[in-house]
């Protein structure tokens, strides 16, 4: 099939070469002309996956018009929060019935859309339809370097992930389908304030029990914010939703978690993020969360308190007595 | 309240100090006399408990009748395969309405049963009702370091859990209840099966992606199992469930997840075993995994190959590689 890679991040450039691999006419395009130049002639990209080749038969282009021309499947592989300005010359494209498939997980911050509602706002053309999503597990680095990994497709168009599912899967890398687009979807975008939570715990010295119950109870949440949105339930315990939550609250890379354990050491967030060079995606979450669940009437404990904890200048001590001591319930 | 604490392992331990300092009136049995002894004399469980203190107000006994007469509450916190022979001096015992708690985790070797089915067995004069269990991810260490904590409570009858919610519960530890007393064991039995998949993957060099992989589609396999036994699926994803299974799955400290990290770098399981001192429930339970999805007509494709790898001598990687390309299917 033909396919058009945009973005060429780690994950972007990743699944390019597995397409490639398994067998498809793959084009990245990176949207910085001097980078993708760079791309071209060194054929790796060292900034965001090194050591790892991508083969000469990817093409590499800074020409979006010309990467999505006459392509079965166009994947959206660039953060979430540069989409919107990213893609304008492409704005009255006619995509015709290609699957346009999202791999970024994240919300735009002013509009607290998932990424298939922005393309849908700024792409009046596509059909919802032909959108789909790919999510679970996955870290570029590992899946670049063929470690097992299981991921999961939704469309509402359950034929469009078949033909997903066909041309990604392979021996190291399997995909499963789902009709439910918005619970996976928000799985990915969700987790990263579980994540601050889970690395503040480690920051004050908790344990294996505390990051458990948090994943546990934190899946809870963002299903709760999820059935509210029309997404099923049983989504946000499979690949996209627990799969993705367990790997980010358990991985030293994720830059969400490391936040939560430089708050949990005592540091104040201002002075985190001045250090920190690459965007965590949570923090603005976790306030997108706060308006979504008092506008959706959804009980969020634990994302209520890390939101405090950023904003409110509020004592992760205190708000984890607050956490253990609410009134004894019901797990569901 | 009056509680017997059957059983000075870590966990026993951990949690009659936990009750003493909840304020109750808290006698332990230890079942070998001279380290009742021990305990008695030097106030600390040197061998599964070490530095930390047992209160004096702790009674510490080997007399097993005297531990239960006149209890409120009695925890059985045995392993699950001596449970059986351990109590036979109180085979015709009066326990009236005394709660019968279970905090041990597994599944008898010879019988299948879960914990509640042991104790049903040889006590014929308990009422099902009068039985609970207590789990989820709580390593006992963690909880004597007073590191915080949440777990579930389950027993037919809601008000008995409520009885242990409040004599259980403090600002470190967090119970919850469930009237799922089958699902709440079964979580905790069959969890090491897993961390023994995992164990291997991480043994052959696999990443994060890969055991976020297997804890996801494991806990899938270990409901279909319970939903056949007549258990709740929102069970397995609470904290007996999904919790508990990721605490196992990324602890360095399980024994099953060690037992597996062995077989991935190519050891025999023969070899590992007679190295170990202590019990790996997982190998034992992986058989009885394999009788009992055979007997209920369940597919459990990741537990199935676990049992090929420990009794059949299978390679792990062809066995991941099965895993890998089965037939591309719904995640749900």
């Amino acid at each position: 099939m033909k396919i058009a890679m945009l973005g060429a991040g780690g994950w972007g450039t990743t699944l390019a070469i597995l397409l490639q691999e398994n067998g498809n006419d793959v084009t990245l395009w990176e949207f910085n002309a001097e980078y993708s130049r760079t791309l071209n002639q060194f054929r790796e990209n060292f900034y965001y996956l090194p050591d790892i080749k991508i083969p000469s038969q990817v093409k590499i282009t800074n020409n979006l018009t010309e990467a999505v021309s006459r392509k079965d499947i166009i994947v959206i592989s660039t953060p979430t929060q540069f989409i919107r300005n990213s893609f304008a010359e492409i704005q009255n494209f006619n995509f015709g019935n290609s699957i346009i498939l999202n791999v970024s997980k994240g919300i735009e911050n002013k509009t607290n859309l998932t990424v298939s509602g922005i393309l849908l706002d700024i792409f009046k053309q596509i059909e919802k339809k032909n959108i789909a999503c790919l999510s679970g597990p996955s870290h570029a680095e590992e899946v670049a370097r063929k470690i097992p990994t299981a991921v999961v497709c939704a469309s509402e168009n359950i034929e469009n992930c078949k033909i997903v599912q066909k041309v990604f899967s392979n021996k190291n890398f399997r995909v499963y389908r789902s009709d439910d687009l918005t619970g996976t979807e928000l799985g990915g975008a969700l987790k990263n304030v579980i994540a601050i939570t889970t690395g503040i715990a480690d920051g004050i010295g908790f344990g294996d029990n505390t990051r458990a119950a948090l994943i546990t109870r934190g899946i809870q949440e963002i299903m709760r914010i999820g059935k509210k949105m029309n997404a099923r339930e049983e989504t946000f315990y499979g690949l996209s939703g627990i799969g993705d939550l367990i790997v980010t609250c358990t991985s030293k890379h994720s830059r969400n978690r490391f936040v939560g354990e430089e708050i949990g050491k005592g540091r104040s967030l201002k002075e985190i993020l001045k250090d920190l060079k690459k965007v965590a995606e949570g923090v603005a979450t976790a306030k997108s969360v706060h308006f979504l669940s008092e506008k959706l009437n959804v009980e969020v404990p634990i994302m209520e308190q890390v939101y405090k904890i950023l904003y409110k200048g509020k004592n992760p001590l205190k708000a984890t007595e607050e956490l253990m001591t609410r009134k004894l319930k019901e797990e569901y």
